[in-house]
């Protein structure tokens, strides 16, 4: 019995209330609290779907990216390696691959890009995972600036871009080895910064535990962490707070 | 020479443009840049005073404090122990200290607080690292509710308290040991979630560490986190997303 | 409205079943799912309350033994420093307090005890660990036998206990440096070895951690690891399946 | 001289009683206390045998199924690559070989599937290892229901499956990254929760210990943690503990 | 019945030869293998007592020691405090306690020291426990000189002694910060070299473990390594091997 | 506006000073700023250019030493893969590289190598990393002397050539393992020592953490230590320091 | 025999040859070779005596003092504590002690300071280490610069003291927390920066473990780093490194 | 001039005895002190000589064996992989190389092997590893027994073989994943232990780090711990403990 079934066993009286208080606290979760609880939800809301392909076997990944393609909605996959890409575009040649953010995607975005996401890095290596959080935030509807190569060990390149950093509603801020940028940058604007530590390096930098460390021991306000490498979470959380500054929170 | 008496010279003819260029070069940041460059405005812009106090003598902060006190300017001092409060309002009576959040505080806010900044935690141990968090946010300027000891070992104190979480703007979510909290939360709201790691614990927590790899190791969407036990930190970045949010980027 | 109510109205034609079913999808958590979820149900159906002291103020434990006092409910509180147990028997006289596992009791168990838990250690300094999962175990009704200091630095005294240890329905090994007691009980028996890494040692033992590695690598079958000087877990769990094998899974 | 023929020469009145003694003394382990000591009984009864794969020659790992059939006993591996999976199927075409848990098994198993193990996943990379797990419970008797792709970050997707965990004489979940699952379970359960933490994920969940340490700091009751990725350890405890839940604890 | 009585009356013709293998199978295994198993001999045999006192209460330690005095036996205790030493000379006023060492010793050794086991440390900080490792040694026979800071820092210290070293049986390098005089000695003499980290330092010594990874990792032969401070079982270890030296292996 | 052309305007009275002072607090840092902060200084300062090759693609890369060659100007590349290598040099004979080293060099340095730097290794496998150094050093204009294979496990090696090594301006300790050269050599020159850590070892050398935590805890005077396995960074320092001896600090 | 006493005899032909050789090589090495060996040499030369007091006894530190009073000689303690200081001053009045940086002084240089050593702090916190830094490079005879609370949270306060810093001969670092300061000044100089990282922080900084990683991992060039909270060590080596540059390599 | 030279010179009078001390000091080390501090000599003494190949050239290899065939000198190299085999053996087809241990070995040894040395294994997996420590002992004159397969997970098999290794001169014990059998076997006799962890394992493993650390932690006496994997420096020190204990120490 479902709850509307339920509900109207008891309006016709061949339910006792006891009997209907019992059915109701088994009922299946998904049934009673789908809307409450569906994560899903955050992400249908106006920001499409996001598949994370890491592992996933290209079968499995192709009936995916057709089930989107028959609904006509627009899909991102995120860590898809070449090889997946070419599975999935082989039937579905629409589909477009980026080799840098290893993105795969689905359609295009119609609405306007939104506000203003900086997405900055401290080198040319740290691209690839900034790419992943740029177009992770462009693909959630927000309007991106990529500011790249402005690490502090050169720290003039970071001030003539200072300005346009300074304008966005939040920064993110992608840096390997000593991982300083983001907490040069927290010095400087006021803004929220997402600090994005990336593997780049060898030696004592860890695989991104030094960068990683650095960013959560920053002396600089406004900023908090994700984890090594983790372009579409900070792209994602970027794209999330610049749509609340600009929308305002319809939920209140 | 400052800026101001370079210009006058030029204008009047007395300094050749040459001259003035190499002397603005080597002018003293502070006195070109201040403005630009001076993080305390972000404090100051609406914000007020903060200082940390561990490890200052009690010298230097009574003085700290008598110096605000004199300009009539609140101010907000973290991590005070008792011996410090105690020296503080010994001179300045009219001082707050909570031995809690361990905040010193001199002065009342006047403005309406702003917004809803969410401030849970898993139990009541981590309730002295999230009034850190909390008071910050009041201190500037956030209207804050408190939902704590919501812990996911009894997941229905949650559920318990999801709506009102899901109203604020932005949802600190402090816990120790496993550090689940943040995660689960992040994955019922779509409001930015500051995962705050606390040192609550002993064995494999480490002091931490376990909270903190559980937390940037998040599946849900929409988290970053901040160093351990650094309720000022969660604090001031959302006390900034909200103003951010209620009030929009003014600086666009 | 409670669920009751909502119910009653549905029968008496007075609200609408869409209506209804709005309602019930917002309910409190605690109202509609309370027996299925709280997870406090697990320690009382048989089990009695347990509270973890640490950190807790005099004033909050007292109140806290006191309604359980006046209930006439037994309940166990570990983790409880000297200090706390003298304010609270001050107050409440007939709690026990036992200085070697910190637990504190109030109210005796009037079941007969169930089955058969060993508890083990390889050395004397871990017995205050042990104890704490012995009494744990002894308080959530199972009956007991200690068997201490079977180290397998002299691996004789192990096994002169060994048929002891066969006969019980489930084993606690409290080791702490190198941790290879647990691994050596599960190689001799075939019952669940519940591992219990204590932070007993020096230097490389690393507070608890070689000994937690050790057991977790441990290359016998029928083992499984519990955070360091986590008696209470253990003792916990141990308790939990030598009641199911006692008294089988009643839920099925 | 055997036990047997020792004792006999004793009543025979052949051998002095101090040399029996010397005798006794210097038996080989094997031969005096094979049935106390050998743990393989554990396997045996009941349970079959199995074998540790990787690492083993083809030609070692041949002859040890070639011996096995030719006795006729059904047998399991773990952890064998599909190299060494077509190695022994080409002389043994009744090997059956499942590529996901990388188990190579010899022959089917008779008996009726005893009680309920429920092995959970927090996503479906986790599957592999949760694989192992399962098909080695069922290999030692146990039924098993697989309820895979319930983690926390949806946390919707658990509760509607919550009470067929509950059901469950022993629980295994299994999950990388944040490894929160382990926890949520055991606090809405009643039963062992055995967890399981899995190598997947990236940056800060360093090949698992990020959701080791979780699942070892677990605030909730009833929990133990076996190593990283260690599939056959888990179902090997939980087809344990469900078989005296089902049998009692023939021993006592 | 113990295993004599058993033997008599298989003899006597009182018991059956079955009922007599199933009792001797069941013997406790400390009447059966007393010999073969008590690792306390391997003290006895020459060596006298050696007791672990940090932990014992004093009550418990008085006892042991009164127990030795009882037996005219003499006995060492390691890692004692000034409270436990004090209290058992309140006792016992022949008891001697080195401050340094932490050793707290009954009687003297009558026999002539033995061999030459070479003592060395880099600095005068790791003298309290290369005292613990040469008192072990020369309480359990050996003949101990000792060499102390003759660190690598000013290797000509060490060159100055170097003969001495070479002419021992066994050499224990204590060394704490950077640990590099284990390998520097190993590799200057032919005799086997006990390298004993200490948890001298600071910083980035993480408390021994910079000494432990230098002395595991080094380039020179003949070397191996004990606990960070566990000077008794480096002294413990170098007595072994000076007495086989000295002695030859009798057990062959 | 440029910075001379606002001072022309102020100086034609075409422009307020308040004004003025607004548009030079608003100036790009380029412009105002770039001899001052341009960190690309101080390689052209007599030193030439570097380039990183690790992860850069061979487009890219010929495309950079096409356009020094267009220029004249000699270059250095680190860490180039031989594929990389073989790439640009198809375009560019004239480019040379060295395998070991992975250093891919365009041009010949015309001027006299200056001072004296000492190059050191404890093992023929420490000579990559060695080398880079010393590549790095001579490229940057210094004399540089190579002692390889001196490690201290024979250190009779280390003497027969330390008054070279005490003759230098600046010493480069290079060693895997324990790590342990380094601090014998400051222990025996009064020149700056820079500890180069390697990866080379294996087990607990941790990929080189063994060496650089000797390093870093060396009770000698006047040594610094470098990431692991950065032999440029060691380098550059070095000739650094070299040629600030040799020229003296012309800045002062 | 000593060195003259032989070779005299080998003149007076009262020693043969092959008799001669073997004498000298086993002369102890302190007589042959303390010219070349003795690091304390190079402490003498132009440096004064520097004494680690951390651990010593207050009887055996008044004897040293006592002993370089008596012969007249200014000597430098670390790391006294308050205790240590007041008894060797209850004896010897005219020692000086520094509670911030723990220095315990006797007698003062006559010497001209030399050259320029700017000692730059990230905050407050790290002031005690820096002056454990500069006073010690002061006492080994240079001229300091203290350039305090330059962090990069606030980067123009850095940048306000940049041209001071960049005259330097070598520049001291210290910071705690993120411990990016070392790293940006590198990039701002031309002169050798000492990387000093400071215990300062809490929660992941992990006593100075975060500092460390990001100063090793800098992306600037001409930088080193020492020991956590090693302000001798930093302080000794730009001493060294400052008398090199103003006096050049006497040695060559 | 040699130092012959110079004392002839002194003899004839053709040189002032000052002169000749200088000269002496300077001498360089190899010619001076070769016979004290060659530390081949320690390998050349009846042991023959060992070439670490790992990482070699196979031209440097080949040349290396080739310059030993030419003197007729056995030699052992360590850790050759196939390829270097081939390619030496192609030259020398009378080395023989054994894939397991990976040994290369030229040339047999005459001598009687000496004394016994037991080399113990966990399990099959840890045989590579215990191979290069039973040849490298064989390689330097001792008498090898091999038992394996004896970990603690089935503790029978071990007891099994006991009287075989309670008459060694000394043990080596080789384990991964829990590393309990050193200390297990360490408990059963009183020989010294060289515990030689393995990096055999998964997870929480840690390539060794689990079985180091258990092995460091051991409670038993007379153990010592070598690096992971190092078999060659296990059965170095084992054979120099076997061969001192058969023929005593002859320099003393």
């Amino acid at each position: 019995m479902q709850l509307h079934e339920i509900l109207q066993q008891v309006q016709a009286g061949n339910l006792e209330i006891s009997q209907a208080e019992q059915l109701l606290k088994n009922l299946p979760y998904e049934d009673l609290d789908f809307a409450k609880l569906d994560h899903h939800r955050k992400v249908r809301s106006g920001f499409g779907e996001v598949i994370y392909c890491a592992g996933k076997s290209t079968e499995h990944l192709i009936s995916i990216y057709q089930a989107f393609a028959d609904k006509n909605t627009c899909v991102m996959g995120t860590r898809a390696c070449p090889e997946q890409a070419q599975a999935v575009q082989a039937v579905l040649p629409q589909v477009k691959y980026d080799p840098v953010s290893r993105i795969l995607r689905l359609g295009e975005r119609e609405n306007q890009p939104l506000g203003n996401v900086a997405v900055c890095t401290a080198g040319t290596s740290d691209i690839a995972v900034a790419e992943e959080a740029a177009q992770t935030a462009e693909f959630l509807g927000a309007q991106v600036q990529r500011i790249y190569d402005v690490g502090v060990a050169g720290i003039h390149r970071l001030f003539a871009r200072l300005e346009d950093i300074q304008k966005a509603n939040c920064i993110i801020a992608a840096a390997g080895m000593e991982g300083a940028l983001a907490g040069v940058i927290a010095g400087l604007v006021d803004k929220p910064v997402i600090a994005l530590p990336t593997s780049v390096g060898y030696g004592a930098s860890f695989h991104g535990v030094s960068a990683l460390l650095t960013m959560l021991n920053s002396c600089a306000e406004g900023i908090a962490v994700v984890n090594i490498d983790n372009g579409f979470g900070a792209g994602y959380l970027a794209a999330q707070i610049n749509r609340l500054i600009e929308n305002g929170n319809a939920m209140q």
